[in-house]
């Protein structure tokens, strides 16, 4: 059994850090705490006037490196590898690749190590890969393949309510995923 | 019908680049041009107490950022997009990824253009993506799946002529590649 597992949002955990950097720059501005988190993309959750700052976040140096990971994610994967599991980590770059590309291998070998640098899979079009399960906080995830060969389960979020689709966190991973062929 | 097109070797200029380099830094060195290289990986060409020159090179900044584009592949890969073929680059990085990974995109976006960059595919493992070729100069393509969706055809270089594989070059492609469902 293969599950593929997104980054953002799912193992690292990219509105901590982006809403202590938003508090810490911009004390005086909206802030938008993650529970009441509309939109996929946080930047779209900004009125027009402060979404060039929220993207300045984004795109500065570290921003990627430097998240922690996700409660629980760090164990789960590991586990999920102990198991026999075929695990690897899918996860697409922003179109602003520049930081973020090398950062997420390094985030990968800090939190994960070595050996788990080998299992990520960058692409924007995950459609394209071959697995049973993708677990992703995204709502809707196309690409060339109409129909993928996996199953898309959602990593709950606040954002992602309103999908009717299976969904799991990594207090629950066990009980929603089934172990099919292992 | 899709296309996976491995990078150095066959779009960028890998052993133009090295042997360059490998000339200006080590002169007075064993030399071995690209028509004599019998192994895959360029550094298991030469005697040990080289090795750790050759690497030397493949790691530092600039190296992979630098290559020229493969004689026609530019072309190749722009009339491939233009007969609506789906086209995606699918690359590995180094073990050592600090400066590959980021450089492979900026190649990319340098050679190719922007749009290209959402075609990377950077993985270890090539057997996992769905496509119905991949072109790759490399002998053997393994990984978590025995047997791939996509026919490996070899893109032809003086070591993987030991190959038994339909093999091409960016001359010859059009002739070699059966448009089946376009």
């Amino acid at each position: 059994m293969r599950i593929l597992i997104d980054m953002d949002g799912v193992i690292s955990d990219f509105d901590g850090k982006f809403l202590k950097r938003w508090r810490e720059r911009h004390p005086e501005k909206l802030y938008i705490p993650l529970e009441e988190r509309t939109t996929f993309y946080v930047k779209e959750s900004y009125p027009e006037e402060l979404q060039p700052l929220v993207a300045e976040i984004l795109l500065e140096p570290s921003f990627f490196r430097d998240m922690m990971p996700m409660a629980g994610a760090i164990q789960a994967m590991n586990e999920m590898n102990q198991m026999g599991l075929e695990v690897f980590i899918c996860t697409s770059p922003l179109n602003a690749y520049r930081n973020c590309v090398l950062e997420k291998y390094e985030w990968v070998e800090n939190y994960l190590g070595a050996d788990w640098v080998n299992r990520i899979i960058l692409t924007k079009d995950k459609t394209l890969v071959k697995g049973d399960y993708l677990i992703d906080d995204k709502p809707d995830i196309t690409g060339m393949e109409a129909i993928p060969v996996w199953e898309h389960i959602v990593y709950d979020r606040p954002y992602n309510r309103d999908v009717n689709k299976r969904r799991l966190d990594w207090g629950n991973w066990k009980d929603i995923l089934d172990f099919k062929s292992t």
